[in-house]
């Protein structure tokens, strides 16, 4: 079944059509019915016959077993009346039934007006499952899968994808339940058809996305066999409120107004000023000492010199062009600056100021919007500490500069997460390319910041907090494509109901739910962060690892301890520790001592030289057989922290000019020496932890999921 | 019903000697019901009447509906002879069945020869559950409960007690599984009755218990109702092979031996050399370094000297008491040495050496085992690393000295986790009792270190890795205990199957099921750690955290993206977020500017003075109705690190002494000074982390995990 079913459009209109007109929101069985059938949505065939003849061949073209009834406004007690037969299985009994009922029900009431009888497809057992439809406030159209039941409703175990999915999205929701198994056929059942099944999914989400005025949809249950998946009721719930259309630029437009703002040739400092404390201040210093090469003006009503560079009363008296003005002005006086930069064309506003939707001010955030959108200026904020983009040298920001060059781009929804990712990155050196906040979100959010960092070749990585997607669908849009070329990670703050509470008080968020997060960022390519370590580290370690090149991952460890946590990690990350063939293993042992195990984890033993380590390291990068290592290094006076940590950058970078890249992780564990080793291998592009068995598994684990997303493994 | 229930054991013994005697292994279903009765667990009641009264008498007694069927050798078609009646709901009903039965019977064939009518109970639908009991390696006879069903096998969701249960085990388990609000009634459906399915469970945990040749018993399906619980099939598999009981020395015997080794006043190293690298020569140093104040003997075939300490040839040829021997001697001397030790009455032996079971030398390592028992000498180890006791200074051990006095004892099973014990604790300045490595665990093991630091003054928290417990028994007896009086934290390795095949390739470990040791742990009082950083986090936070009187927890965070975290971490981590009511929440609103939020979190507002944390936690600090406070700061020109971190430690002491003692810990979102922070609030008591928001709330959670299991909220 082709991806992009077609449904019978027409149809439906003119059912909804009528229904609008009725006055309803909601579909009786029999509008339901009709409704399925013009999308190819099986439901129990069933129709009236008036002869056996008629009988047999509709009863055939339904397959059996069918149930057939007597049609008589006559007679009410059908069954004592001998007019019902069920599990009728064949053309020849369904002609033979036909007479049957007739006769009986002749019998039973001679003068009764006959209408016929109806025949009706009879759903045999099967598995139980729910398929249905909702639209949410941020992603829109959505479809549900889950098992039918009221332990799957305790459980709540139900997958979304957005709408329309493709089969492709239709069979993973089949695998992402945690029933998944039940499908599969248990204690000797037959496993369902999977085409059948997921066929109905995508018919479901088409028909959805076809006519937005349907806001949920319940098929439950749906019997779910071998041969087929036919729902067994329909519940269909309209809206027919016109929804405004989201506000939405072309790409090519975002991209243009992003690249003047992220590199800008030029920019304004509003509220620049030369005295000590003031924000204006720290932000013409960390521009100006932060070595940003472009031109900068500082805006200020009186001063004619500010810290070197002359400045204007307003942007309107700059001569050439601005690119991007950053604000340092107190909130009432945003709105007539913004005006200003419009009428100069100036592609973005950085708002730093704060006193707007976060305080209850939505009027006066309304108000920047709505200058924004007629002067086609880009706003970031309000309510930020500004951003970084270190490849052009600029702290466009009132926080302390930050220089160490990389290609992590982060960014937060809070200024306080954005405070803790500048102390994280300098503390651990992580080089970024970008830090951004975007505060409010009154205008730029994550989608806009993906679209810049998808062509920007200094970043290789994009790591972002946020509390909410103020339009979930256009990200999910985004990030499904450049999640494909580079790892996207998310730290979704506001998981939990208590959390969720807290985010609508904090930056006027509202959070949705959580498990349509989890499922439409996996649909998209995003690996979700569940902690903000978690998003620190990744973003630190997944962008020097290189793409493995396939699923085996080995242990080389010389804690036999850390092999077993290792190992453990390796589980919880989804990472597949390969089984050692017997040429290998064979290999393998010949560098380590007899009551060493090989195997996998490699176990090469606490007491080794540096030799061994190198020699296991060394052949696990040559054989093509193994895609990726782990490494668990135990401090011992025979082999120090830095003698490993040197000797392991040299067997890799050898190894690397031969061609063998492959990822490498490493657990250090060992006294306070293995923090200087860890930071030696991560600055030669080896994530290393000391004290931890968890972390270089979990960086190792998040790369793993982008290659898997990305269709590269 | 009683916890202590006491079953028919003579009927019981009866029956298993009479299958022992017939050659077979489990039970038939007849034998099965007598033993079920003598143990009060409810089967299908039944039985024989030979007349309407008896009837009526016998069919009130089990209660009603019944099901009533001819009983005749000569009637084989039942139903058709009209010899079954199926839902009889009273007395009554039942006398006037007899007589229709018999009447119908009688009719059908005239000379039947009839012996009675049989009544049996009939199982009214309810919630089908299953009860349960295993035998494990480690943990003995344990019960297991779940619901029934193929969904509940799929998702493997079943719980385990150490039997015998108590009534409070087994109702925590009619909770510990996933899908427990099934029994609570959903969609209107009657709740099971607790009463009779907790029984049942602690009946089987009994039976199980006071018969150990029952190795496996099944009760599925147990039909639950609110009036009952029966079981409608039961299963007893039996194994007659006696098992040699465990070596287990008396606990005051434990005791007194661990005294001696662990705050020894005399010690010998056996081994102990003068030449730099050498194994005894480490130990050496680090003994006099670390400043033990006690006597050390060194050991060695030739010196009379060795670093200014009289040596000797033998530990005999010393004067006076030993109370610990540290062997630092090759494998294949360690046997002649310990002999000597015995024959010394040496209390302990600190086996560094390896060369035995994890190199495959089972029988080595057995020789050992039984020299210690014959002499009556403890063993640690072999295979380790040594311990260190910080009160007594002691640095028992060849890897570096640690002194930084604390209150945390940690252990370790492999040598590699306990060097990442040593270096963490180093780099996080954690105070320390203790440092334990157990490696093979030939004899002293998790629960002979558990007697110790249970009276040890010096030891708040005790903190243990593990890759198997060999007597899982014995540790949940005395974890149960000690865990009411001092948290015990244990990381279990091997919690994977790829772990667990990690493990039985290191140090002989073989890894139990790890949902056995998630519940028992649990059941035991003990917190476990999913991590190594969790371990290692938690032994640092948890003992300088004061026990939380009750449940409210409140928030105060400048940052309201860090309460967001925060929230999602209490909801992660158990913890109950206190709804704030009206008078607090005024008075924290006096504090707080207009566009804060109040209730919880209580979000100052990131651009705060000093002045605006110390009221806000001064206040949750006083009232009453709040009981642990966790804050999120945001580092900030207005409120630098240090000024926040001082001024919150002055609060906090302030109102500690004003009797007002807290749990309060602290995530600090800021620049690298952040790190000065957390490291002076933590050395004032306040735990504290940098760019986390996760680790602050788990280790709060872990407190809060040990207090409730020890009873005290």
């Amino acid at each position: 079944m082709a991806d992009n079913f077609q449904g019978d459009k027409n149809k439906v209109r003119q059912i909804l059509d009528a229904v609008k007109k009725a006055g309803r929101d909601s579909l009786t069985a029999p509008e339901g019915k009709l409704v399925c059938d013009a999308y190819g949505i099986s439901v129990p065939k069933e129709g009236v016959v008036s002869s056996a003849a008629e009988a047999q061949k509709l009863a055939a073209s339904m397959g059996f077993p069918v149930v057939m009834k007597i049609v008589s406004p006559d007679i009410l007690h059908k069954t004592e009346a001998g007019g019902v037969l069920v599990g009728v299985k064949s053309a020849e009994e369904a002609a033979k039934g036909y007479d049957t009922i007739i006769a009986n029900a002749k019998k039973y009431k001679s003068d009764a007006h006959i209408m016929g009888v109806q025949i009706q497809q009879m759903i045999k057992g099967g598995q139980e499952v729910i398929v249905g439809a909702v639209t949410d406030g941020s992603f829109g159209k959505l479809v549900a899968f889950g098992l039918g039941g009221v332990l799957v409703e305790v459980l709540k175990d139900i997958t979304f994808r957005l709408a329309p999915a493709t089969k492709e999205d239709a069979l993973s929701m089949l695998d992402g339940i945690q029933a998944a198994e039940m499908l599969k056929g248990v204690r000797g059942s037959d496993p369902v058809s999977r085409e059948a099944l997921s066929s109905l999914i995508v018919r479901v989400s088409q028909l959805v996305s076809d006519f937005p005025e349907i806001s949920e949809m319940d098929l439950n249950p749906v019997f779910a066999s071998k041969d087929g998946a036919i729902a067994a009721d329909v519940r269909i719930v309209l809206d027919f409120a016109a929804k405004a259309p989201r506000y939405r630029p072309p790409e090519d437009q975002v991209l243009a107004s992003m690249k003047r703002i992220m590199q800008p040739a030029s920019l304004a400092v509003i509220g620049a000023s030369a005295e000590d404390g003031k924000i204006g201040n720290s932000v013409m210093k960390n521009l100006i000492n932060g070595g940003y090469k472009g031109k900068i003006y500082p805006i200020h009503p009186k001063a004619t010199e500010i810290m070197g560079y002359q400045a204007y009363k307003s942007v309107k008296d700059v001569p050439g062009t601005i690119d991007t003005a950053v604000f340092a002005i107190p909130a009432k006086l945003v709105a007539g600056a913004l005006v200003e930069c419009g009428e100069k064309k100036i592609a973005g506003a950085v708002l730093i100021p704060s006193g707007f939707a976060e305080t209850g001010n939505m009027d006066g955030q309304q108000e920047l919007v709505e200058i924004g959108r007629k002067y086609n200026i880009r706003l970031m904020g309000p309510n930020i500490y500004g951003f970084y983009y270190t490849p052009a040298n600029l702290c466009a920001t009132f926080c302390t500069a930050y220089d160490v060059k990389g290609s992590a781009a982060l960014s937060s929804q809070s200024g306080g997460i954005g405070m803790a990712i500048i102390g994280f990155s300098r503390s651990a050196k992580m080089g970024v390319s970008a830090i951004v906040g975007l505060g409010n979100k009154s205008d730029i959010d994550e989608d806009d910041l993906l679209i810049f960092f998808e062509q920007d070749d200094n970043t290789k990585v994009i790591a972002q907090h946020c509390e909410d997607l103020k339009d979930g669908r256009a990200f999910a849009e985004v990030a499904k494509r450049v999640s494909r070329k580079k790892p996207v990670i998310m730290l979704k703050a506001g998981r939990t109901s208590a959390g969720a509470k807290a985010a609508s008080s904090h930056t006027g968020a509202l959070a949705g739910n959580d498990k349509i997060y989890e499922d439409v960022l996996r649909q998209s390519g995003v690996i979700r962060a569940r902690s903000l370590r978690d998003l620190l580290d990744f973003a630190r370690g997944v962008p020097i690892l290189p793409t493995p090149k396939g699923e085996n991952v080995v242990i080389i460890t010389g804690a036999g301890g850390s092999g077993v946590l290792l190992s453990d990690s390796c589980v919880d990350n989804n990472l597949k520790l390969m089984p050692m063939p017997d040429d290998l293993d064979k290999a393998f042992r010949k560098f380590i001592p007899p009551f060493g195990a090989a195997g996998n984890p490699v176990d090469i033993t606490g007491g080794e030289p540096p030799q061994t380590y190198a020699n296991t390291v060394r052949l696990g990068l040559e054989d093509d057989r193994i895609h990726a290592l782990i490494l668990g290094y135990w401090h011992t006076i025979v082999t120090p922290p830095m003698v490993f940590a040197k000797l392991m950058v040299e067997v890799v970078e050898e190894m690397r000019a031969k061609g063998k890249v492959k990822p490498v992780v490493v657990s250090l564990a060992g006294d306070v020496q293995v923090e200087e080793a860890a930071q030696y291998l991560y600055e030669h592009g080896i994530p290393a932890y000391a004290y931890s068995t968890e972390i270089p598994v979990a960086v190792l684990g998040a790369k793993y999921q982008w290659a898997r997303g990305a269709g590269l493994l």
